[in-house]
């Protein structure tokens, strides 16, 4: 069957060489793997092809792995550029295999937005956002500029995880663990998903669509309690209808059945797209969980890449 | 079917005369109904009795609506020892209809332990603790005799949300319902069982039983995720064992069946304990969504009462 995986990270030079982690990296199995994995750098792309083909995965969606928002402005935008132009070069080359986000320094939003729109109609299919800018959230308003103008290209802004910002990491501090993928990504990204939804951006912007990754940020899992405590003032519809209308979520990170499970009951087949978190989790692994997962074949299919294919026009 | 009600709310005068919300009330259709609620006090016991009949519910598990950690010392032990006194009353006036959890003020770990053993010598069956003791958790080796003793009478301590803590409220305030229910209870309580699980309180009281509601504030939807970062250097097991060997949850605030399917998948039926949050939500609400709760008719005896009667020793 084919897979088409869309939550797949790369690395290039101009992304690491500025890059310094923002705390302390925490020591664990997959932070060793990381360093080892060849086929994360763009400069290596038939280790990732091999990698792919071990898995078998036919497409890989790139985005950047570093994030871009911490960096002065006019550092951020010309990163953000060059990476761009090296996900391009390889998509030109091997355009079965491969299709790109885009990497956007939304620091700066108009000029973030400029940059989404260039490298759109060179054929990227979206872009991620790496969570908040320093501290600030995508619901403020200087940002929306950005949302304005991937709905009006029609491309979706995928929304990925870091580590909570600073006006709430306090208390995840003292077990370093916390900070991460173990809990405060999850945190973090929920959080925002929830302050698009209260703002009223999906009001402006019907039209737009968010990914968010690891099924979601547990938003599936309160969905009917986004809603129970009443109304907010300011929206036309109840949170959840947000975000069944304006969201979808994939698997990365998230290879579990029981979860899965409520997320197809939650929102529906076509909302679920497959991704792994390459060079993060096991391709392998991240297969294996849907080809076993209680789904009609169709259903399957949509999960692997059909969903995929309808939400970035690959 | 026999129904018990394991998180249902109630005040007395003593609990209320000083308690003032620690940040802005929002406005929602739940606080109107709350203020309308005759039987949320302990003084209009047949109040709340009749509420009970109308839903079918036999027995609650009653438990004080508004905390107290966040007064002095002195002035939070002394409301909940009257608290507790009246709560015993209740109980013993009413044994088939009532059962009750210990307040005890948390800031001041030793007395809280006293107070704890002292009322479940008079028939109270755990406490439950508020979440932080003004933005400490319990995590705190000066809590853990709080723990300790609860282990050594083999009682649960029932874990309850409040709005976040200040080390990681910011990001919430611009849309104050997220401080709430819709968001922020959750993150904060699920944080904070994360943080008992890093810290080895359950290596050092593997006895110990914790109970959360909203059916787990999150970890079971992300249990998977919590080992798959690798292990916790001090901790014995993997974060999710002890989530499955340690926890309860309740349904509280979360009557959706796919949000209890993934409880029944990644825990099993025996660690589900029905219970409403009256009177903040719906009794007949609740009882419905159990009732129609597709799972075998042992199993649904098990969610309404029979787990409750195990953990609870009622």
């Amino acid at each position: 069957m084919k897979i088409i995986a869309v939550e797949e990270h790369f690395t290039t030079k101009e992304s690491t060489v500025h890059f310094r982690p923002p705390i302390p990296v925490v020591s664990t199995k997959k932070t060793a793997k990381m360093a080892t994995c060849k086929g994360e750098s763009l400069d290596h792309i038939e280790a990732r092809l091999k990698d792919m083909d071990d898995a078998g995965i036919e497409r890989h969606l790139l985005s950047l792995g570093p994030s871009v928002e911490q960096y002065e402005a006019s550092l951020g935008t010309s990163i953000a550029r060059a990476v761009n132009e090296r996900v391009i070069e390889v998509v030109k080359k091997y355009p079965k295999r491969f299709a790109g986000l885009a990497t956007i320094a939304s620091q700066d939003p108009e000029s973030a937005a400029d940059e989404l729109e260039r490298v759109v109609k060179l054929g990227l299919k979206g872009a991620m956002i790496k969570s908040h800018v320093n501290g600030e959230y995508l619901d403020e308003k200087k940002y929306w500029v950005i949302f304005e103008r991937a709905a009006k290209l029609g491309v979706p802004i995928y929304l990925h995880p870091k580590e909570p910002s600073p006006g709430m990491i306090q208390p995840y501090l003292k077990y370093p663990q916390l900070t991460g993928a173990m809990w405060g990504y999850g945190a973090e990204t929920g959080l925002h998903a929830m302050r698009l939804i209260c703002s009223g951006l999906f009001d402006k912007y019907p039209e737009l669509k968010i990914i968010l990754g690891h099924l979601g940020e547990a938003i599936p899992f309160w969905l009917w309690r986004i809603d129970a405590k009443g109304n907010i003032d300011n929206l036309a519809k109840k949170p959840s209808e947000y975000f069944r209308d304006n969201f979808y979520v994939t698997t990365s990170g998230m290879f579990w059945h029981p979860a899965i499970q409520l997320v197809h009951s939650a929102l529906g087949v076509d909302r679920i797209l497959f991704a792994v978190d390459y060079p993060m989790e096991s391709s392998e692994y991240a297969v294996q969980c849907i080809k076993t997962l209680h789904v009609s074949e169709t259903d399957r299919k949509k999960i692997f890449y059909r969903n995929a294919e309808a939400v970035f026009k690959l």
